[in-house]
């Protein structure tokens, strides 16, 4: 809509040029996603949120196999409820929409738009969990939430957006830590087979966790332009909510223990990784496994009797095998190509007058731009393997330009040379103090992204001050 | 959770009793839903978000399947972008949540928390549809609406509640006739083929048709205490949001025209009518095509060796014919009898001792508590041909509930009798006037359920005024 009277898909910013431009242009060109009227706010267009649903589905499919069930809990925290963490309060509380009337009336107690469900899930806990037999407690939530954000950008950075938020409650920290675990590692199967971008694992730092976490852990992935993304986390919260909400269970034994829990979440931010790290000077690439059309038909010459009929069979043929498309309108060619590469459209099937004489038809792959020729009467059997070809080779493409945009550092000299020269993730070793990470931050606008599960000993000192490394961090700017 | 240390299930209110506290005991009891720490507010718990879930996907299959894309829409409307349709700010306005502050900031512009998202999406269709080409637009969305009701109850009236809401422009009042008239017939589908629940299909008057339409479809079904419940309506907006929001296209010929629009939604309400349809005093009645667990194994003296591993490995063989449920839990089977019939559960498949040497199981009906014993090689031919029987069924009793509880009346006189004596659909003819739709509202409580499709004179006469009769109408006294 507003582009199919266009005969020209425009062309987007070059990446080198202006990457920040390249993105605007290419989530809107690529029909995504629009402005909302409210500043910050986000219209996910059909093919932007066909994209949602096949992450949503792959991911929720893999919660409840985790043994998690979905549950909806209400968009609206009374004020009082919020304050009861105090941490969370502090980190939440100046950037949420706040509800003050209702009708004509002015409320009683000012309501928040949940930016994150917390409070809500432990005040259910409070007056549900009762003894041991009720734990574990694994919940689930799809839904949207509003984060009073000063700067936006679409998927990246919104003022609401929808995500997946799991809140679950266990008997002891280490049932909780295991879960805290699974979690990531659902995320991580989920971003690097789904979506073929890798991730680092790891830990985030104490100023990076999350409000009124123990600890959280955090996937991160790389950016074309050497910026990093935090990709998911999943929070460890040991007792500190149970003790501000008063979540208590009788254990065997008959006596009164808090709970342990967890939260975790990932959101349609990872729309924009996909693009980032997949995208291109023509537009979009989509990973097959989460593409809503894998393969896109394409008639040649189609005014030449038997063509389009010739598509629309091959299109009933394949509908079963793979999520196939057609274009049959009048349309060039040309214009057609143009379009669906803008798309990320991971395959183009073109088949014209000569390929139908010849019984074969064109592959075109869009993350090369490769072209083969196939008999029809092989074309079931390699259009699937194209398609996972396709999907090994996004991933490989992304591992092989994060090794290398990834440097080791010694000193603060090194690392703001790094940064300018070749910008990606650093790994460099910390002494373990805020001073150290603040001043980081400081001097070259770099975050920890993570204190990753495998260590290395990259150096003895810390980067920042020189004194006794405690351990390896990996450090980037980020979006 | 909060239920497993209880030894038995608590009883409902009988039904006969006390209808709303039946209902209310029910949706706790089944643990289905519980209350949000805001008035009015619901969390919907995992048995209750996945009947939702199994609406939802059958729904979603037939929306997509009738070439509708899913789109998420911002939870925010600027006052001003509500208020330039007249009658629908009118209607909305009143119950209506408000966000006037952002952080720590007075907002320029008060926002309303969606009520519905009309105004929104004509916004985006003046500034997206110009030619006659972008037309049909196709939309619809899945999300969570507020509004600020004085009284509530869980699913049925509450102050933010879970729907779907499509919202679609074509180029001609006929072309936009059509699509009301075809998800009205989706609506009537899901709820009468996967709900099991019988539907009236007709055309709400004026006086009850939403706010800024042209005209509104319903389908109208029958609870069992006699009231009846909208469980679906579909709209055709004419030219009405067109012209305010100023969304037009150039025709073929190049001549600028508005467009025409609809809107159609249904509501987590529906799990409500579900629960007071089939619902007993025993508990709640899934039908099976939407029941998240079709069939719940119960082992019979299960401490008896080997007893427990032959009913697993009955799961494990059950479990890609059906949705099937085990509990090995050390809890009494009448207990689990109790529950299971409480949770609505359609079929209870018992496995002894005795049954194991007979190399056989015993079915339990939830409907009508029929017994049968089948031979362990029948069962797979057998479950699912059951699960059937118990579907149509619970559409034929409620549907001869529904003959019972509908009565034709010629005067007030008989119509407040048979309000009293058998509640239900009143049919009755009416003159067209709306004073006369008033008055039947004033004197009865009823109100104007639809004026049917299929139309048949019961009699010359306005049941209310005594003028010439105009159509006939379903009366009743509505949730």
């Amino acid at each position: 809509m507003g582009k199919k009277n266009k005969q020209f898909v425009e062309k987007v910013t070059a990446m080198e040029d202006d990457f920040a431009q390249w993105y605007t242009d290419v989530v809107k060109q690529a029909d995504l996603v629009d402005y909302g009227p409210v500043r910050g706010t986000m219209i996910i267009k059909p093919e932007g949120f066909a994209i949602w649903e096949n992450i949503r589905d792959e991911l929720d499919r893999q919660i409840k196999e985790t043994g998690h069930s979905n549950v909806s809990f209400p968009l609206f925290i009374p004020e009082s409820l919020l304050q009861k963490e105090k941490d969370h309060v502090e980190g939440f509380a100046p950037e949420v929409a706040w509800v003050t009337h209702g009708g004509d009336e002015e409320l009683g107690e000012r309501l928040v738009v949940r930016p994150t469900s917390e409070a809500l899930f432990c005040e259910y806990y409070s007056k549900n969990i009762h003894s041991y037999r009720d734990l574990p407690v694994l919940y689930n939530q799809w839904s949207n939430v509003v984060r009073w954000e000063k700067t936006t950008r679409p998927f990246l950075r919104s003022l609401e957006f929808l995500w997946q938020e799991g809140h679950t409650a266990h008997a002891t920290y280490e049932d909780a830590a295991e879960e805290t675990d699974k979690m990531l590692g659902v995320y991580a199967d989920v971003v690097e087979n789904h979506l073929a971008i890798p991730v680092l694992r790891g830990r985030k730092t104490d100023k990076e966790k999350f409000a009124g976490a123990d600890y959280t852990l955090t996937i991160e992935s790389l950016m074309h332009d050497g910026k990093a993304l935090q990709s998911g986390t999943s929070h460890h919260f040991g007792t500190g909510f149970a003790e501000a909400f008063d979540i208590t269970y009788l254990d065997e034994n008959g006596d009164s223990k808090h709970v342990h829990q967890t939260s975790w979440g990932i959101t349609t931010r990872l729309i924009g990784a996909l693009i980032m790290v997949h995208g291109d000077n023509r537009g979009l690439v989509i990973p097959p496994r989460i593409a809503p059309t894998q393969a896109m038909i394409v008639p040649i010459a189609q005014h030449k009797e038997g063509v389009l009929d010739k598509a629309y069979e091959l299109r009933d043929r394949l509908k079963n095998l793979v999520r196939v498309g057609i274009d049959g309108s009048d349309k060039m060619p040309g214009w057609k190509f143009n379009e669906y590469e803008m798309k990320g459209i991971p395959v183009r099937i073109e088949m014209g007058p000569k390929d139908i004489e010849k019984e074969q038809v064109v592959l075109v792959r869009r993350d090369t731009g490769e072209k083969e020729f196939i008999a029809l009467t092989e074309l079931e059997d390699r259009l699937p393997v194209l398609l996972e070809e396709i999907q090994q080779n996004l991933f490989n493409k992304a591992a092989k330009h994060r090794e290398e945009k990834t440097s080791i550092v010694k000193n603060m000299g090194e690392f703001k040379e790094t940064l300018d020269e070749n910008p990606g993730f650093i790994k460099a070793m910390w002494c373990g103090a805020l001073a150290c990470e603040e001043k980081i931050k400081e001097e070259t606008q770099a975050t920890s992204r993570c204190i990753p599960f495998e260590q290395e000993s990259v150096s003895d000192t810390c980067v920042c001050c020189g004194t006794e490394a405690k351990e390896l961090v990996y450090w980037a700017k980020a979006y």
